[in-house]
């Protein structure tokens, strides 16, 4: 197969990925649930937005590129809920992975390489880059959820020490967004959409 | 207002994307109508996929860069279907216009006359990067609407001409896009999904 005919086929692949859904809802539609394709969008520019509160050392280029692919796996994997349980993460990281191989093996190995090392370093999350972008990825389910009424928070009553725990990325990747969270979750424990746990 | 509170502002007007409806449909997902988020997110990937074919000269993060924002504006004027009548491209023009000036609007000042900057530079398709960027804005529908047997462009009626000057921007931008565009629309027309005309 040509280049060209392998890129397309990745580029069709990727279709599928609108179809997986996520806790969080879209409030101006009907609150129907997110899906990982327009998530993606979203905190790539949620990465743009907030490109100065990163260490100098990290590179938002590589940081947008990641989080545009970060969720790719899910078209085979499906997505996970942030809070669930603790074992089934093992199994799901095993099915990413497998969809990081033939996902990103659908592209011409230059390529396909290229992308499966930059989700790997995205998972590993040991980079700036990539500790950056997970921020990312963590802190808009915080605004979504304090701009609806608790969101996905209430409806699966999530702990206040799980959503800490969840944004510790930006304690030293972004120290002024994670003050920023800190407060919000107080703010949230206040008003009851996160238990005080 | 605070710089983090203008820039979490416009991080949620930005899910305000995700309700706007195009023309194009998720194959894999009933059917159902496209949004401008999740359109957004994969013509950036497309971008990624196809950055080989591109001109010495393209900065791909900035194509990149360029696209993710470049239907933001349609949070308040709509999505306008590629193939609608000439005269109403002209008042479509004008609420753009208006709707980047209150959207990039919402960041602080450096941040959004950059990404205002962006924008009409990809809207003026006279540099590049812009010309690259439109290129893969328009080559993702051919390549959706011929793996959905004619897609949009059969149920609008659309005609061959209509789609061969759509993607006119690929002709000097990646050349060989644009053969592989020729050969498609010939085969579309073929197979009735396009107008002969």
């Amino acid at each position: 197969m040509s280049n060209l005919a392998q890129q397309i086929e990745f580029i069709l692949e990727l279709d599928n990925l609108k179809t997986v859904k996520r806790m969080t809802v879209v409030k101006g539609d009907g609150n129907r649930q997110e899906n990982s394709a327009e998530h993606s969008w979203h905190i790539a520019l949620v990465a743009q937005s907030f490109a100065e509160y990163a260490k100098p050392s990290v590179d938002l280029n590589r940081v947008i590129a990641m989080l545009l692919i970060h969720d790719v796996v899910e078209i085979d994997a499906g997505d996970m809920f942030a809070f669930a349980q603790q074992e089934n993460h093992a199994q799901q990281e095993q099915k990413e992975i497998a969809a990081a191989e033939r996902l990103f093996g659908l592209l011409p190995a230059h390529q396909g390489e290229k992308l499966k090392a930059l989700w790997f370093e995205f998972e590993a999350a040991e980079t700036d880059d990539a500790q950056f972008a997970k921020g990312m990825d963590r802190i808009l389910p915080v605004f979504q959820n304090m701009s609806n009424g608790g969101g996905s928070w209430l409806k699966h009553s999530v702990s206040k020490s799980q959503v800490v725990q969840r944004n510790l990325f930006l304690k030293t990747s972004a120290p002024e967004l994670w003050q920023y969270v800190l407060e919000q979750i107080d703010l949230a424990v206040e008003k009851d959409w996160l238990k005080d746990l």
